[in-house]
C-alpha cells in the first residue's frame, strides 16, 4: 500500500515549536511513513536568522525566502509555526494557490482570518488544519469538530491560558498577590517579558473565537468575544472565593443562549466551586470542559503550549493531511452553516459576587437590596461585616441568583450613585456550577 | 455543495443505545445533513422484539430480520448496537459484504475479533469506526488515531468503566465494605443483576486491548491483557491507601517497555496518588490518562455509559463515515504495523504495597526484609505495629521501589513459606507516580 513518492513538507519558522518539528520527521520518519502510508520528507525550511545552527537540519534546506519555498510548486504540505498575522497569512494563501495543504499553529491568524483562509482552501481543495492554535498538545479541534459532529455543543469551559493559570494558580496556593505571582511566573519563564497578551486575556480570547466557531458552527470573530484580564485579581478576591468554596481562573467562556437562537463568547476572571473539574487544574496546565446535549460533561486537559506538546499537534494534523493526500481526500472543512448571531456581554446571564465597602450604620443593606431588586437581580446571599477599624466602615459582599450582564450593571452605576456605598471593591462572576 | 440523495443508515439494535440514536437523528437531521454534506436517512431498524412500542420510530422501518436488512445493497451505514460477539460479528462482515460501512459500539467484539473486521472493512474499502467502544462519550478513539498519529504513545493510564468506579468513590468515600457498595451501586442501577463483567475486569480489559492496540500500533489479543478484579478490596485497603497519600482505584494500563522493544496491558485495582488527574474521578465517570513522549500528559474525563453519552460517540462516528463516503474515501484504518511483543504480566515493572500478618516478636522485620533481598526487590518503607490484642501478632507494612511482577511473586512464595508470617494480608500495585 505504500506509495514511494515521498510527501513533501515546507516549513515556516524554526523557533521552539518548528525546530522540534523538523526533529521529530527525522527521528520519527518510520513510525509517520507507515501511518501515512507514504514517506514524508522535509523539504524546505523557512528562517529569518539562516547564520543560527539548527541541529540535524540539513543546511541546504534553509532558506531566508519563504514565499518562494510556498511557491515552489512541489511542495505538498505547508506547516506554518511562525505565529502572527503577517507575513503567515500572504504565505498560507499563497501555499494554498501553489496547491499545497496547510497546518498552522497561529492562533492570532485563525481567530482573525479563519474564514477568509479556509474559503481559500475550499476553493483549492486543500486542507487547513490547526489543531496546536488552541490548548497545544490538548486534542481539542479535532474532537469538537469530528467526535462531536453528531452531537450539539451548549457550552465550552476553558482555561486555555498557562501563564495566567500558573498565575492564578500561585496566587490561589501561597496568598500572593497578582505582581508578585507574575514575577515568578516570569523568572520561571512562564511569562513573557511583555506578558500583555496573556495576563489581559487577548490569547484566551484568540482561542475563545476559534473554539466557539467550532462548536457553534457559526462564524465568531475576534471583536465578537468579551474580554477582561485578570490584572485587577486580588489576594483578597481569592480570600472571598475561598468563603463560597471557589476558586479563580481566567476562562474563556462560549455559550449557546437558552432558547439555542444566539451564542456568546467570552474571557474573564470568574470564581468557580473547588470541586468542579477545572478548579484542580494546577500551574500551567490548560483544560477545557465541555457540555453537549447527548455527551453531557466532557474535559480535556494536558500541556497548553512548549515546544513538544505544540510540535505533537502540529505533527497529528499532518500525518492528518498526508492521509488525505494519499487518500485523494480532504478533511472537514469550515463549517458555519448555522450563522448564529452572537450576542453582546449584556445579554450574557451568569451569577456574580460583589463586594461593596458600605457606610457602617443601619439601613444599608435596606437601601442595597432596593437597588439590587428595582433591576430585577434576585440575591442569593449577603455577607454583611463591620471593619472594626472605628472608621465607620463596614463591607458587604452579595452573590446574585442568574442575572443577565446588562442589569449587573445597571445595579453597580446605581450603587455607585448610593451616598453609603463607598466604593464597588470587586465585581466577579461565578461560573461552573 | 449537499448532494440529494440521502444516505442510507441501517440500525442493529434499539435498546438504550439505538433509540436515542434514532431519535437524534431524527430531531437534528437538518444538523446532521448540514455537517455532513447530505441528508442522512434511518432505512430500516433490526429488533428482537418488534412489537415494544417504540417512540418516533415509524414502525414500517422495523424488522427481526437483521441479516436481510444488512443484505439489502442500498444501505451505506449500518450502526451496530446490538452488543455481544454473535449475531453482531456475522452481522457486520455481511455489512462490509454488501457494500456498507459500519459503526459499532460493541467492545467485546472489537477487542475479539477487531483485527478480522478491520481487514473485511480495508478489502471492501469501507470503514469501521467505533468510539462508542471505549468510554462512552469521551473522545479517546479518535484522539489516540488522529490527533496523536504524529507522537508516540508510552502509556494509558484509565478508569474505563463506570460501575467499578462507582463503588470504589464509595467505598473511599464512606468507609463501606465491597458488598455494601455493590448493592449500592444495584440499587441505583450503576451495577447490573450479575456484576460479574464489570467487578471482575472483564469490560475493562476488553477496553484495555483496544486502547493498546490504538496506542501502540501493534495487535493486543483479549488473552494478552492481564486481569484482576476488584473484588477483594477492602475497606481497610483504603484505610492503608490513605496512609501513603493514595486512593484506589480500578485501573487498566496499557505500556510500552522501557526499552521500547514490548508493550504490556493489564487491569487491575491500584493505589494512586491523591493528587493525581484520575483520583478526583468520582462517581460513575471514567477518565483516561495518556502519556506521550512529545506531547506529554493529557486526560480526557467524561461519562463513559449511558444511552445518551454512547449515541453522541456513535453519531460522531455516523457524521465521520458519511463524510468519508461523500467525499468518496474512508478514514483511517486498523494500524498494526509496529507488531511490538505482548509481554505477560511478569514482566510488569512497578511499585507494590503489601500488607503482612506476622509473628510479634524481634528479628521477624530481618527475616522478612531478608527475602525482598533475595529476590532483588529493593524495600523503600516499612510500618511495623503491634497489635495490641495479646495474640502475639503484629502487622507489616512493606512498599516497595519499583521491581517486576516475576520478582515480587517470587518474594509473596517466599514469604509466605516462613514461620512468622502468619499470612498475606493484601497485595497492591501502586501506579501513576
Amino acid at each position: 500500500m505504500m506509495r514511494t513518492r515521498p510527501l513533501k513538507v515546507a516549513l515556516l519558522g524554526c523557533g521552539v515549536v518548528g525546530s522540534e518539528v523538523a526533529r521529530i520527521m527525522t527521528t520519527h520518519a518510520d513510525d509517520l511513513a507507515a501511518r501515512i502510508g507514504a514517506p514524508v520528507e522535509l523539504a524546505g525550511v523557512a528562517v529569518r536568522r539562516p547564520s543560527r545552527v539548527r541541529e540535524g537540519i540539513d543546511p541546504e534546506l534553509v532558506t531566508t525566502d519563504a514565499t518562494a519555498l510556498v511557491k515552489r510548486g512541489d511542495i505538498d504540505v505547508v506547516v506554518e509555526v511562525i505565529g502572527g498575522i503577517e507575513p503567515a497569512r500572504t504565505l498560507i494563501t499563497t501555499a494554498f494557490e501553489h496547491g499545497a495543504s496547510v497546518v498552522s499553529a497561529n492562533k492570532a491568524l485563525l481567530a482573525q482570518d479563519g474564514a477568509a483562509l479556509h474559503a481559500v482552501a475550499e476553493e483549492q481543495g486543500r486542507d487547513l488544519y490547526y489543531e496546536a492554535a488552541v490548548a497545544g498538545a490538548i486534542p481539542l479541534i479535532r474532537p469538537l469538530r469530528e467526535s462531536l459532529a453528531g452531537d450539539k455543543v451548549n457550552r465550552v469551559l476553558g482555561i486555555v491560558n498557562g501563564t495566567t493559570n500558573f498565575i492564578l494558580d500561585k496566587m490561589d496556593s501561597t496568598g500572593a498577590g497578582y505582581q508578585e505571582a507574575l514575577d515568578e511566573a516570569t523568572a520561571l519563564g512562564y511569562a513573557e517579558a511583555d506578558p500583555t497578551a496573556d495576563v489581559e486575556g487577548f490569547d484566551a480570547a484568540a482561542k475563545a473565537a476559534i473554539l466557539a466557531g467550532i462548536a457553534f458552527h457559526t462564524r465568531v470573530r475576534l471583536d465578537d468575544v468579551y474580554r477582561e484580564g485578570m490584572t485587577e485579581v486580588t489576594a483578597a478576591d481569592f480570600v472571598s472565593a475561598r468563603r463560597m468554596g471557589c476558586t479563580i481562573k481566567l476562562l474563556a467562556i462560549c455559550e449557546r443562549a437558552a432558547d439555542g437562537a444566539s451564542v456568546t463568547a467570552r474571557v474573564h476572571p470568574a470564581m468557580i466551586p473547588l470541586d468542579h473539574p477545572l478548579a484542580s487544574v494546577r500551574g500551567a496546565y490548560n483544560a477545557v470542559f465541555v457540555e453537549a446535549e447527548a455527551a453531557g460533561q466532557l474535559m480535556f486537559y494536558g500541556p497548553g503550549a512548549g515546544g513538544s506538546p505544540t510540535a505533537s499537534a502540529v505533527l497529528g494534523d499532518l500525518v492528518a493531511v498526508c492521509r488525505n493526500l494519499v487518500g485523494g481526500a480532504t478533511g472537514p472543512g469550515d463549517s458555519a452553516y448555522a450563522q448564529l448571531p452572537v450576542s453582546p456581554m449584556g445579554e450574557v446571564v451568569t451569577r456574580y459576587h460583589i463586594s461593596l465597602d458600605v457606610a457602617d450604620k443601619p439601613g444599608v443593606l435596606a437601601q442595597v437590596a432596593t437597588v439590587f431588586a428595582e433591576h430585577g437581580v434576585s440575591i442569593d446571599t449577603v455577607r454583611q461585616q463591620g471593619r472594626q477599624d472605628g472608621n465607620g466602615e463596614a463591607s458587604l459582599v452579595v452573590v446574585t441568583h442568574r442575572a443577565s450582564d446588562a442589569s449587573l450593571s445597571g445595579v453597580v452605576e446605581a450603587l455607585r450613585g448610593l451616598d453609603t456605598v463607598r466604593g464597588v471593591a470587586s465585581i466577579m462572576r461565578v461560573e461552573g456550577e
